[in-house]
C-alpha cells in the first residue's frame, strides 16, 4: 500500500494508497478536531485548498456526539461528507493532557469527560473500537504520552506498556476489521514510537513496534516541550530503526521549519493546529515570514495576502485590507478566510517539497526555503 | 429603470436595472452589515445562495473600517468582492437606535461611536458623502426614525424635518454624482416614508416626496414596536400614495409571513437580520415550520435540514446530525451552514414569490404558503 518512490538521503518521497484515495508524500495533515476545520471550513472549502487527509480527534468525537452516533450515521466520512482520507489519533494525548485524569493502569486509563465531567475508561480495545465505529482510514494505536521531562525509568516502564497496548491495539483492529458490519474493514493501523528524550529507549522501542509489520508507524511524544535541537536528535537517533517501506509520521508538528527538517529524517506524515489556531490570529504565513494582519499598516493594502498565492482568498482577490476589517470587526469571515489561507500555505509548502524531492533537489530546496522563511516581510 | 413587469391586486412584479445587475422584485435583500454577511458566508457562498443584494450598513462602515478607506480602496464592490447590487442604509436607524445620541438639529445629529466614543456629526449631505464614498448601486435617505409610541406633534414635526432632510440629500446626490471621482456616479436614492402609525402624517408625508421623483421608496419606521396589524394598516393607507412606477421598500421586515402580506400589499424591496439570526441560533426555516436544530430528536437524524430544498447544504448532503453536531461544538461551520439554508430559504421564497406573480396567481400561492408555514416542523 507504500510505495516509496524516490529517497534523497533520509528523505522519502512516498504514496500511501488507502481505500479513501491516494496520499502523497511528505503530507500536511489538515486539523478537524471535532470532525471539522476551525474557522467555518467545509468539505469543499478544504477541497479548494487541497487538502489531502483530514485529522479527527477520538476522543472529542467519543465525547461529542459520541462514536456511536457517528457510526450509526455511517461513519466520519459521511458525517463530514469529506471523501478524502481520515486519520483519527488514538485519543490518548488528549486523555493524558486535556482530560482531568484519574489513574493509569495496564488495562487502560480513567478520566473525566471535559464536556460533562462524566467518567470515561479508555484502553487499546476501547480506542481501536471507537476509532472503528468512526470509521477512519488510518487509525493510531492508543498509547502513552509522558512529558519530556520525565524521569527515565517512568519513560521506560511507559514504552513497554505503550508496547504492550499495541500488541492489543493490533489484535483488536484485525478483529474489529473482520466483522461484516464495521464501517471501513480496510482500516489501517499506525503504531507510535515513544521514549521521550532518551535515545536508547527510543531505539529499542522503535526495533520492538517494527517487527509488529503495521501499516505505518509514528513517533509520538515529540513537540511537547523539548527543544527543536532535542526533536531533530531523536528524530535522527529513531527514524532509522523504523522501516523504511512504511510511512512515518511525526505527530503534532509543526512550523514549516520543522516540517523541513522533519522530511529530512525521513518523516512522511505530519499535522499541527498551527496554521489554523495562526490563522484564527490574523498571523499569516508567507514566503516571506509571517504578516500580521491585524497591523494598521494594511488598513488600505489592497494587495492579497501574499501576491502570487494560489489559495481561493488571495486568488479571488481579497485585499489585505478587507480581511484586516473583517478581524476587526470580528466578522467570522476573517477567521475562514485567514484559516484557508494558511492551511494553503502548508499544502502547497507540502507540494513543493515533493516536487523537490521528485526533482532530486531536495538539499538544496531546503536551504532557499529556510532562508526565505526567515525573512521580515514587508 | 424600474420596469413594472405584471401586478395583481396591489402586488407588483418589478425589475429594477442598475449599474451592477438587474434586480427582480420582489426581493429579500441579505443583509451585510459590516461588509460581509454574518456567519463567515463569503461572496461566492453568496452567489451560491441566490443572492440578488447584498445590504450594508453607512452608520457601522463609516465607524469601521471608514467610508474613506473603503472609497480609497475602490469602493464597497471591490472592497467585498461582490461584483452585484449594494444597498446601503443612510445611517439614520442606526444613529437613533444605537449611537449614544447627543442632539438632533435642523442640520443634523451629533452622536457617539459605540466602538470608540468619538463624537460623529451627521447630517442628510454626511449620509450622501459617506455613502457615495461607499459607492452603493442604492443609497438611502438620511431620515428620522421616531419611536412607534411617540406622540403625534412629534411625529409630525419629525415628517417635516425628514422631509426637509431628503430634499437636501437629493440636492447633495446629484452634487456627489456629477464629481468625475466618484465611485459610482449613476448612484440611486431612495427616499423614506416616515409618520409612525399617524395615517394622515404618512399619506401626506408620501405625497410629498413622491412629487421629488426619486429612483425609488422606502416605507420605513414599522417593525420597530407596533403589531404586524399597525403594520399592515400602514402599508394598506400609505403605499397607494407612493409612484407604482418606482420600486417601494419595506425596511426591516420580516417573517415569510409578514413578507407575503407587504408583497400583498406593493412592496417590491425586503430586508431583515431574522433569516442569519435565526440561522445562528440554530432556528432553521422550512416550508413546514420552523426546525430548531439542536434539539436532541436530530441527534442521528441522517436528512438534510428539509428534504428537496436545493441550498448548497441540504443539496450537498450536510445532515440534520451533523449540523446539530457543530452547533453543540461550537464549530464555526454549524453557523455557516444554517446562515445559508435560512438565506436561501429567504432567497428561495421570493423566487416562488415572483413565479407566482407572473403567473397571476399569487392570491393562491400566498393562502397556501401562510397555511405550511403554519405547520408544525416534524
Amino acid at each position: 500500500m507504500y510505495e516509496l518512490l524516490k529517497t534523497e538521503g533520509m528523505a522519502k518521497r512516498g504514496r500511501l494508497t488507502t481505500v479513501h484515495g491516494v496520499i502523497e508524500t511528505p503530507v500536511f495533515m489538515n486539523v478537524a478536531t471535532a470532525a471539522a476545520v476551525k474557522g467555518g471550513l467545509s468539505a469543499a472549502d478544504l477541497k479548494s485548498i487541497r487538502t489531502q487527509v483530514a485529522l479527527c480527534n477520538t476522543y472529542h468525537l467519543h465525547v461529542r456526539p459520541g462514536d456511536g452516533v457517528v457510526r450509526d450515521l455511517g461513519g466520519l466520512h459521511r458525517f463530514m461528507q469529506w471523501d478524502g482520507p481520515i486519520l483519527t489519533d488514538s485519543g490518548g494525548f488528549q486523555v493524558f493532557s486535556l482530560a482531568d485524569l484519574r489513574k493509569i493502569r495496564e488495562e487502560g486509563v480513567t478520566f473525566k469527560s471535559h464536556v460533562d465531567g462524566a467518567r470515561i475508561f479508555m484502553g487499546p480495545e476501547e480506542s481501536m473500537q471507537i476509532q472503528s465505529n468512526l470509521g477512519s482510514t488510518i487509525a493510531m494505536a492508543f498509547d502513552e504520552c509522558p512529558s519530556s521531562v520525565a524521569e527515565y525509568d517512568y519513560v521506560k516502564a511507559s514504552a513497554d506498556r505503550t508496547y504492550r497496548w499495541l500488541v492489543r491495539c493490533r489484535d483488536k483492529m484485525a478483529e474489529l476489521n473482520s466483522r461484516e458490519d464495521t464501517v471501513n474493514r480496510q482500516q489501517m493501523l499506525f503504531g507510535i514510537n515513544q521514549g521521550a528524550i532518551y535515545d536508547d529507549i527510543r531505539i529499542g522501542h522503535a526495533e520492538r513496534i517494527s517487527e509488529l509489520g503495521l501499516d505505518g508507524y509514528a513517533v509520538g511524544g515529540l513537540a511537547v516541550g523539548e527543544s527543536h535541537e532535542q526533536m531533530y536528535h531523536i528524530l535522527d537517533v529513531t527514524v532509522p530503526h523504523l522501516p523504511k517501506d512504511r510511512p512515518t509520521y511525526l505527530m503534532g508538528v509543526g512550523t514549516p521549519q520543522n516540517i523541513l527538517e522533519g522530511v529530512d529524517r525521513g518523516i512522511d506524515f505530519f499535522d499541527c493546529v498551527y496554521p489554523s489556531r495562526n490563522g484564527r490570529h490574523g498571523n499569516l504565513y508567507t514566503g516571506h515570514g509571517t504578516l500580521h494582519i491585524r497591523r494598521a499598516a494594511y488598513e488600505r493594502d489592497d494587495r492579497p495576502i501574499e501576491e502570487g498565492c494560489g489559495c481561493p482568498v488571495c486568488r479571488h482577490g481579497y485585499s489585505r485590507a478587507y480581511i484586516r476589517h473583517l478581524l476587526k470587526a470580528d466578522e467570522a469571515l476573517g477567521l475562514r478566510f485567514c484559516v484557508m489561507h494558511n492551511l494553503w500555505f502548508y499544502n502547497d509548502l507540502m507540494r513543493q517539497i515533493r516536487e523537490a524531492l521528485d526533482a532530486g533537489e531536495y538539499a538544496s530546496f531546503k536551504k532557499n526555503k529556510l532562508d526565505e522563511l526567515a525573512m521580515e516581510n514587508a
